[in-house]
């Protein structure tokens, strides 16, 4: 059987793929090689999901996994190794079989980026955490440090206040990049410091976190910093890993692809935070979704009546 | 004063926007001429808005406001005769004042295509209407014609089926666009007919719709038929008449933007369903409005340091 169109990854985009491709008719296949959801399921709150503020991360997925499987798309928890994209049928070849397709939807989304400092990969789950709302309650009473200045440095600063003695934010800049909503109540919080031009050059501890080393960055002075947790939000990467050398890629390895989420290879998709573009937001992955699957259908209509 | 954004039009790309930058504490206006909502509010159910399935577009809209409003962002009643936008500072001139502004967004939406044919214009609301849930239910026990051969042709019809006694569909080719699921669904109706090949010439009666003058695109024949009510779904033209001239458009007079919704002017930004897309839908319109916000921060920081 030849698939109407398989779906990679079920976030915000893959779902909204699958609310569109399942009221179109399309037989469709959505795959998800870990838990459905993405990586908003880690988000504590989201408040600008236009029309549904004030849910979780998990429960706002949860309703775009309803909303998919009320027109027939559910996931399939099969993980995906290889993608043979170039012939009028693709293949898309998982740890236990090889389904066919007539189109490629890539909704891999995007995961958190590593400092790349000694003793990062060691302490990882012993201390070092990239997700604050998924960890943070484990610090009650501790100090944490995090690392960055975006959006969810600040956000992540801001939760960890309400469990953790102390938390200091530290980026290697002398302002914040995040928006001045949340920098104007990040600041307005006792417990929080922020150390400006400030860069971790280690995390150290035997068996877990017990410090890190700091480097000014513009006096180069170095000195140590006693906490128990460090919560590293610098920013993702692209799960893109699967089309690499296939499909076209920015330098950062996010797929290009244009509006309508068309990629360089006819048939084959990208839509949400795998997709290089201004603003990677959940409510920029529905529409992505939405319009990844309008163009599928035209596609499909124009190459395989 | 001087604005940072002000919005005009406030429908989802409008409240969206609104959403986005209450969180920016951007300074903003959000003007709207008549109600409210945009062309949503007219919808009977909106189903394909990911997460938010089984609202009626008027539940929706309200949703969409709220949400603006959480962020202090809530329409101004007041409509917009004249722009100026090519200095730095705007001026956004509206029947009884004039408003200056770093940054304007466009949201005006679009509206209902008009068949263009004798009667049209003097039954209007006397038997021909563009709105089915608007106006459907009036036309309990009565014969209506729908005009159209896309999806909100055929939901229109689906929708009038349950007033009516008979529902013709009146398309001018063999087949229609609007999706399967939808076709299906519209087969499946005994008090629905297809008229293919079909276009309507004229649009009869004294003070009320009486009948329709109908031509058979393949042979040219004519033929009258008696209905009691005429539904226009064929399409939308864009609200762009207040930039006409002023920014790029294509030829149906929708505005030219790029995917981070920039026209041709510095500062000028067009969202939803008045910009040039591939798939307009309320999800679309509202990634349309977050993503326009973020540009125009980043506007503003570049050019008003």
């Amino acid at each position: 059987m030849v698939y109407d169109l398989i779906i990679i990854g079920s976030g915000p985009a893959g779902f909204a793929a699958g609310v569109y491709a399942g009221r179109a008719k399309l037989n469709t296949l959505l795959l998800e090689k870990e838990f459905a959801g993405g990586q908003v399921i880690n988000t504590y709150e989201v408040a600008n999901y236009p029309g549904l503020p004030e849910l979780s991360g998990a429960e706002l997925a949860m309703k775009l996994q309803e909303h998919a499987a009320m027109f027939g798309v559910v996931p399939t928890l099969n993980e995906v190794v290889d993608l043979e994209l170039d012939g009028k049928i693709k293949k898309v070849i998982t740890t236990t079989q090889i389904y066919e397709t007539k189109a490629v939807l890539i909704a891999t989304g995007a995961r958190w980026k590593q400092l790349g400092v000694k003793g990062e990969e060691k302490l990882r789950g012993r201390g070092v955490s990239y997700c604050a709302t998924c960890d943070g309650a484990f610090f009650n009473g501790k100090v944490t440090a995090v690392v960055g200045g975006g959006d969810t440095a600040v956000e992540d600063a801001i939760f960890l206040s309400r469990y953790a003695k102390k938390v200091y934010l530290i980026h290697r800049r002398d302002k914040l990049r995040a928006t001045k909503i949340l920098q104007e109540a990040l600041f307005e919080i006792d417990n929080v410091e922020v150390l400006w031009d400030t860069q971790v050059q280690e995390i150290y501890g035997n068996s877990k976190v017990e410090g890190i080393q700091l480097i000014n960055t513009k006096t180069n002075e170095t000195q140590p910093l006693e906490v128990d947790g460090v919560f590293v939000a610098i920013g993702t990467d692209p799960n893109s890993n699967l089309v690499k050398g296939k499909v076209a890629m920015d330098e950062q390895e996010y797929i290009i692809a244009n509006e309508n989420c068309e990629t360089s290879i006819p048939g084959v998709y990208a839509a949400g935070d795998v997709r290089q573009k201004l603003l990677k937001q959940i409510v920029t992955a529905t529409a992505d979704g939405a319009t990844a699957v309008y163009a599928i259908e035209r596609y499909i209509i124009e190459n395989w009546k």
